[in-house]
């Protein structure tokens, strides 16, 4: 096994499942199944699942034609039983044979509607709640090989900014720049280009945009905000504010206080404070500046092997941050006919926080 | 409106609603609400949804941050009231607040248990059914654009195909190629390289192995299936098996009864011809080869928004085609330690079927 995906991690899921008085784990395909197994699988039709009993041993029900694959991956390593079934066997029946009564199911936060409804089916009177429930707690909390997985996933979108500068001049659309820099989230080191937004002109003032056949002309405004998905699984988000020259006086200024703001935020972050302090800090100093009605999201998500996760750093989330905790730092300012953010990835450490982002925050003009 | 995503379809499916006694439709980002709506939404934590109820308006809930990318979308032109909610408001209430007490919801078949649970507290006792059951129907046919799109999208993977010899080599790896291959599929005019499954030597045997740092020989058999999504939203899927010199004779006798049982199973498409039957077509010709126990998946699958939809070509599916029906006919033949697959999407016309797919189906010796 390996540091990411240890394998004590299973045995930590299913303490909790009881912990919780769950009667089992469902996870499909995605996060909460690569979190606790290392297995990538894809989300397909056919259903993949992994059932974690608070009583028993775990399982990993995969179809026939991803046996192999399954085995190959570091679920094979796990020491758990694959039990394939075949195109024309029914797979909840398979579960609720092993399973028995459950009482209650923890439901992967992203499971299919095709598949929850079949497992209510398969139990029927079975309590259905978020597998987030038991396995939040446990993810937004990064070990050692997490953070420098989002390290690395940092430094590469770092890469990625250096290189946009380069592509951005009056005349090119911003599909045409989305294309180089979904290119370069490849090349710089990513398996997955997960979202290029270059908002231009008054498209910088919808948080967003993703991209359009607007042309890029003097004296526009850019927001690119990128990110993709690292081969450990682990995610990049960064977003920088550019200008095709000498832009507007008024967002100059409010630019200044966009990057007090954002600073703030990011120096706010610290063990025992909580998430909603950390928006509050961005929050206040653009209020104070007169643009409170124009910052329009909340400042922040968890990221981690999903690009959103726990913890929302937003105004009601009272959570106080702890070592490890992993999120964006994401204030704007879109007054129209156009705007800005500046976004930076931060973890929480014993002594306070560590950007993981460190492309130049001051505006650049190109 | 373009004739990809017509208003009309918004008016259809409202009445297909009330044809199949659902209180409403309630669709999350995906290939549901694309096809019902033009709107290519992300797949995010906060909550969009297009509500269509039996009686009434239908209505598009979006978060208030992606008010503008709603607007500016096709869903934006339909004459749907946009309902936006801000970061501190519940979006269920919002939801059944309109909708009252609708009795039965159809769920977006991959709609999140995230929201499928949250719509059931916000709507309790009211029965939860897949959308499947009412969009499928009307999905599974392809319109002319449709069928148009789908022909751009075959024409793209063929010329990565095209490609792909010059890529097999002894030396280099599965990984390799498969990034080659992932770039090419964006330049040859897709979105996202959805898949590249490059499996060499044993790896061939596995139906849907990946890619991995597997170092290709002299003699090896190489499975290359790969596809992705165009601008329009409509998939690519096409498999090909090429030799990187001359593969075992083994090989080359089954890969020559595959390729018969690939026509066979093309050939046997036709209006009125229950899928089963392609299915049966490839799988007999197989089996009379005595290859049968190695034919370990079904035929095909339906190809459209969704790479996998209906029509499944599998035993047991007795849905009779139809002219517009698009789907994968991809048998294949694993006996290890090697292994072959052929694929082409195949689209059912009035007069019999049109394949999409053109690039060369005898075996590519590199």
């Amino acid at each position: 096994m390996n540091d990411l995906y240890p394998a004590e991690r299973l045995r930590r899921v299913a303490a909790a499942v009881r912990d919780h008085g769950l009667g089992a784990l469902l996870l499909t395909p995605g996060p909460d199944l690569r979190y606790v197994t290392g297995y990538d699988a894809k989300q397909l039709e056919r259903l993949t699942c992994l059932a974690v009993p608070a009583d028993g041993d775990p399982f990993l029900v995969v179809p026939l034609l991803e046996l192999r694959a399954a085995q190959a991956s570091p679920a094979g390593e796990l020491g758990v039983e694959l039990v394939a079934w075949g195109e024309t066997e029914d797979p909840f029946g398979v579960i609720s044979g092993r399973l028995g009564n459950p009482g209650s199911l923890g439901l992967s936060d992203r499971m299919w509607a095709m598949f929850s409804l079949r497992f209510a089916d398969a139990f029927p009177g079975a309590r259905h709640v978020l597998a987030s429930a038991v396995l939040s707690p446990i993810r937004v909390r990064k070990s050692a090989a997490e953070v420098e997985a989002l390290r690395e996933a940092g430094a590469a979108i770092d890469r990625v900014h250096a290189r946009v500068p380069g592509w951005l001049r009056p005349g090119v659309t911003e599909r045409e720049v989305g294309t180089k820099i979904a290119e370069a989230i490849l090349a710089e080191g990513h398996v997955s280009a997960d979202f290029t937004i270059v908002g231009s002109g008054p498209n910088a003032a919808s948080p967003h945009h993703e991209v359009s056949d607007r042309i890029l002309g003097a004296g526009d405004v850019v927001v690119v905000d990128i990110g993709g998905t690292m081969p450990s699984g682990y995610c990049s988000d960064c977003t920088r504010t550019y200008a095709v020259g000498t832009p507007p006086t008024e967002f100059t200024e409010y630019y200044g206080v966009l990057r007090v703001a954002q600073d703030a935020a990011c120096e706010a972050a610290a063990p025992g404070v909580p998430a909603q302090t950390v928006d509050a800090a961005a929050r206040d100093v653009i209020a104070a500046a007169g643009y409170g009605e124009w910052f329009i999201h909340r400042t922040g998500h968890g990221i981690g092997l999903e690009s959103h996760e726990e913890p929302y750093i937003v105004s009601g989330n009272a959570t106080p941050l702890e070592p490890g905790m992993a999120f964006s730092v994401e204030p704007g300012i879109y007054p129209g006919p156009h705007g800005a953010r500046i976004e930076d990835i931060v973890v929480c450490t014993e002594g306070g926080r560590e950007r993981l982002n460190n492309a130049p925050r001051d505006l650049v003009i190109v």
